[in-house]
């Protein structure tokens, strides 16, 4: 037991995944209250039950050191078997010396691979709020025949000469107008008192900014004073359920009124589950948000909002409307503050959506020195260039969602146990493999993947066509079977079963990657681009943000340039929904990007077909 | 049969009741048709199903001449009885000679006693509406691959130099956007594209004016643009079921949540019939309602907008707040346009409503010219006074539903075979009577019953107290019942039953005009007038106008003044509303009484008690 003295001064090192963070603790603080000293941007731990030991969700595990001792809490909560791995619940373990915490990825707010930071840039926070103490204030008697409110108006027009003042309608319902006497906190925006509080609590006017993604839909939690994001999530669209791709949801919709209402009400489900979730998790109401800004890819904007969707399901897929859209809450069927207003970023054209908008805007590649390349990767990859501030042109490759994982054999999300990063050695006949959470390897996310393949291609196991060298010892061909490459014995992985890399795996990646690959060679030669005059390329995306550049670049699918000219920025789509959500200059920025920025069709250039044979090949690298 | 020359310019008689008035129509025309001509303003023949002989709600009665035969319909939709008494759909029965024609009360849009004709001054629509003719259109193809709305977008920058317009998610979603070629008139509001149709048809931008009283409703469709009231009806405001005064409505919401539920959206509902009716009407559906007005006294206000009511069910009854109120209509349960917006003119203190000062501000009773006396006679009967511009000063009277026939041993609403005028001679031993319609007698509406105990004042058959002359022939005494005056026997009833006054309704009329007379005079003394100084008196509410004065005046209900000071203007309330609907200014004008009028609590009156005691006598006229 280290004295008195030196326990006061104790230093806690949280060792946070993948990204090694210190901070400095007390002894006594929970872990959770610890880590609050992170600056981990949207990073932090979850904790959907506000830190009250009832969700199991901010499991933590215990590298090295000491805490105090398992609470009943924890034991109610955790099997033995994760006490004995040494799992804690962040929000009741104590600090109890310096130690070493492991933060697993599940255990992270925005869990999905939600990434911002880093990305959001310095943007002037418009949002017109003010605080007024106002003293003086009487209860309502026969002696004093008025109301709170009939008070405020006298007293706002006498002490600040402001007339004409709104209230609304939810505070006039909430507040007793005839039991307040004394002081009050008085939050005015722009014409209307929006809140009225003891002098000691702060309002925090909150929207929500919105990444509508055809697989996963991200939000932001923010203060509009401030800009502050004060959580971040993610969920699955729940639409997949009628269509993994942008084309099958558009032609479910098609089919009847019916079905377009089921694929509508969809995304709002998800955006109102995301908004409750961020709000409880503040321990907040969703009719705190009176704002919130989305963008989305024209696809999914115009799946959300319910507009006519024929002419943009058949060539030459042209959207109902590029207009910025402005509406209620309510109408497009989010629940959120009485009134609250929602703001949808334009579409540029085709499926080029305000989602991509929102990520020039907040990575600021309208604004770039010297030729640069925009990569935002997802299930629909959106690639832009932009040449000397002058000429931006932009395009929409249906990438599919192989990255995430589907269609992939073995393919999972990016959670504990699926291999992130693979090395062969020995001509491939040796394996090296990590994991996230460094356990027992169950399957492979996207970038593991990629990492396979790339190794794969590196040792010559497979062929420029994709094909699977039959002879090597790790490859297995059976009849009937597809040929598949051993990646992990049964015996070695945490899922009772060999982990492979079947020739389909390796064919939908090959799909994927030739489908971007592709679409920057087309946008390239388009703008009369030389790959080598590249001089930035900002990859954008999570699952762009979690890539190994080699990887990609072995693989064929980003363009063969020096690392350095590389930078990977997170969801910079939803940090521009943010930017979108605290600043008017941004909207009109956005909607400046919108009109200003050239769509390039794919399907109609002529070249695009022979440029995606050639991109299903895999490099040969020297 | 008349020759054919004069058949042509047949001059057909409508004898409209109960005021005459004739118009020239051609054979073959519907009475409905011919009808139209007549400048009725709000009583036009009531619709509903847009003259298509389904509602049986446009009947009418041929007195004298010719009609064409009874058609198919007509027999269907009226019984035997009814056709033989001479009565026809005026959607259906055609024009065949000059002819009278009766419309019965019951036929009239606004039957319930509407009156706003001559009261509506004018007013400068401020509407920022403006219409484009937008040519060269293309069909989306992909040879022209441009939505309606971009092309409309580029349309407008190019020719008006307009950016930054907005489009309604609405018209977004019914729009075909990939179909339209050539022209389209184009309709814009403020900075949004309300409405694009066919050069031939004209958009028609509805907003809904409504008087929300204790006991009835009254709405009016405005034409947004033009300032033009198209259709007007009324209902009976549901939440009657919940209370008959407004003290006892406040008490019944405060009983339980569930219960102010209840009464919020009986008021909303009734708001919500009449806006369908009209609408209806009008062949165009409520989401054609884009902004609503509606005026009410101060706790019909709170109970529609769920306001805390506390304070104002309890001395010294505080609003909970004066200020103006704008919300989305959806909020307040009323169902109109997408994301239609709603006004409500701000009340003035106590009771005193935002229906007083749209009263105020129809009847211009600030601008008027020498001591000005404004009463609004309703189930709350509000009273103002203006001396000289400057001092203006209101009070509201608890005068209760007698007037609308409640309370009344035989009271009813005025509709057909109601009792409207007496007249008493040979020492009332005689009485002559006159009914609405000029049917058999059923019943007496307010003014029959104002007119019938005048009459018996000034026969001396009633006491100064009120007490019936237990002697006279007429009236009748028998143990155990009050004693009543005949006014009809039975058989010349049309509801096999004799028609009486009872002392009971004596008393009940008795307290109603005490009431107004009381607030009237304290009021006077409180701004130090004399009732001789007052050189008009304006009497505004659909029972105020279809009063007579004298008989008003011989009952002590309004003061004793020459009758010329006199002005009817009828429902005053509602014309306001109309005001402020098209027009900001006159918002800002109603914004500006409800704060300079000042209120008068007649409850803290030290002589209110006095006065309304002296007021329950009757005036015995030489
Ligand atoms: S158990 Fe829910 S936050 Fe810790
Ligand atoms: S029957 Fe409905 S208007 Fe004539």
């Amino acid at each position: 037991m280290p004295g008195l003295e030196q326990r006061v001064n104790t230093k806690v090192v949280i060792d946070y995944q993948p990204i090694g963070k210190r901070v400095y603790a007390n002894i006594g603080q929970t872990v959770l209250e610890a880590a609050q000293g992170l600056e981990l941007f949207e990073h932090g731990i979850s904790t959907p039950c506000g830190g009250k030991g009832l969700c199991a969700r901010c499991l933590v595990r215990l590298v090295t050191g000491e805490l105090a001792p398992v609470s009943p809490t924890e034991k109610n909560m955790l099997t033995p078997e994760r006490l004995e791995q040494g799992y804690r619940l962040a929000c009741q373990a104590k600090i109890d010396g310096p130690c070493k915490i492991e933060i697993p990825v599940t255990s992270l707010i925005g869990r999905q691979q939600l990434q911002v930071a880093g990305c959001l840039q310095a943007v002037e926070v418009d949002y017109g709020l003010k605080r007024y103490i106002i003293s003086g204030l009487v209860r309502t008697s026969i002696h004093y025949p008025y109301s709170l409110w009939q008070q405020m108006e006298q007293i706002f027009k006498d002490r600040y000469d402001l007339t004409g003042l709104k209230v609304g309608l939810n505070l006039l319902r909430s507040v007793n107008p005839a039991a307040v006497a004394g002081e009050l906190a008085v939050t005015v925006h722009d014409n209307q008192i929006v809140d009225v509080a003891d002098l000691d609590t702060n309002y925090e006017p909150l929207g929500l900014a919105v990444d509508l993604g055809t697989t996963k839909i991200a939000a932001f939690l923010i203060r509009l004073d401030t800009g502050e994001t004060v959580a971040a999530e993610g969920v699955l669209n729940p639409q997949i359920a009628y269509g993994e791709d942008l084309m099958s949801r558009l032609a479910f919709a098609m089919e009847s009124e019916e079905n377009a209402r089921q694929m509508i009400s969809a995304a709002a489900d998800g955006i109102n589950e995301l908004a409750q979730r961020l709000t409880a998790s503040m321990s907040v109401g969703v009719e705190q948000i009176s704002q919130a800004v989305i963008v989305a890819n024209t696809a999914m904007h115009h799946l959300l909002l319910g507009l006519p969707i024929k002419q943009l399901a058949f060539s030459p897929y042209v959207p109902a409307a590029t207009l910025p859209i402005e509406t209620v809450a309510e109408v497009i069927g989010l629940k959120l503050g009485e009134q609250a207003r929602v703001y949808m970023t334009p579409p540029i054209g085709g499926f080029v959506g305000g989602d991509h908008v929102a990520m020039i805007q907040s990575s600021r590649v309208d604004e770039a020195q010297g030729i640069t390349l925009g990569i935002d990767i997802g299930t629909n990859t959106e690639v832009v260039l932009a040449v000397n501030e002058r000429m931006i042109s932009s395009c929409s490759c249906a990438s599919g969602p192989a990255f995430e994982g589907a269609h992939v054999y073995q393919g999972m999300r990016a959670v504990n146990g699926a291999i992130s990063e693979v090395r062969l050695s020995n001509n491939g006949e040796e394996v090296n493999w990590q994991t996230i959470g460094g356990q027992k390897p169950i399957g492979l996310c996207g970038s593991g993947i990629i990492d396979a393949i790339a190794e794969l291609n590196r040792a010559g196991i497979i062929a420029v066509n994709g094909r699977l060298d039959p002879n090597h010892p790790r490859v297995r061909t059976e009849a009937g079977k597809v040929p598949e490459f051993l990646l992990v014995t049964r015996e070695d992985s945490g899922c009772n079963s060999d982990i492979v890399i079947t020739q389909k795996d390796i064919g939908e990646i090959q799909l994927a990657k030739a489908a971007i690959a592709s679409g920057i060679s087309t946008l390239l030669s388009a703008c009369g681009v030389k790959v080598e005059e590249i001089e930035n390329v900002i990859i954008a995306g999570a699952f762009g943000s979690f890539l190994r550049l080699e990887s990609a670049i072995a693989v064929g699918m980003l363009p063969n340039l020096p690392l350095e000219r590389f930078a990977q920025v997170g969801n910079a789509a939803g940090a521009g929904a943010c930017m979108s959500l605290v600043s008017e200059q941004e909207r009109r920025r956005a909607e400046r990007l919108a009109t200003t920025i050239k769509h390039l069709d794919l399907a109609v250039q002529p070249e695009f077909k022979r440029e995606f044979a050639k991109a299903l090949k895999f490099p040969r690298v020297s």
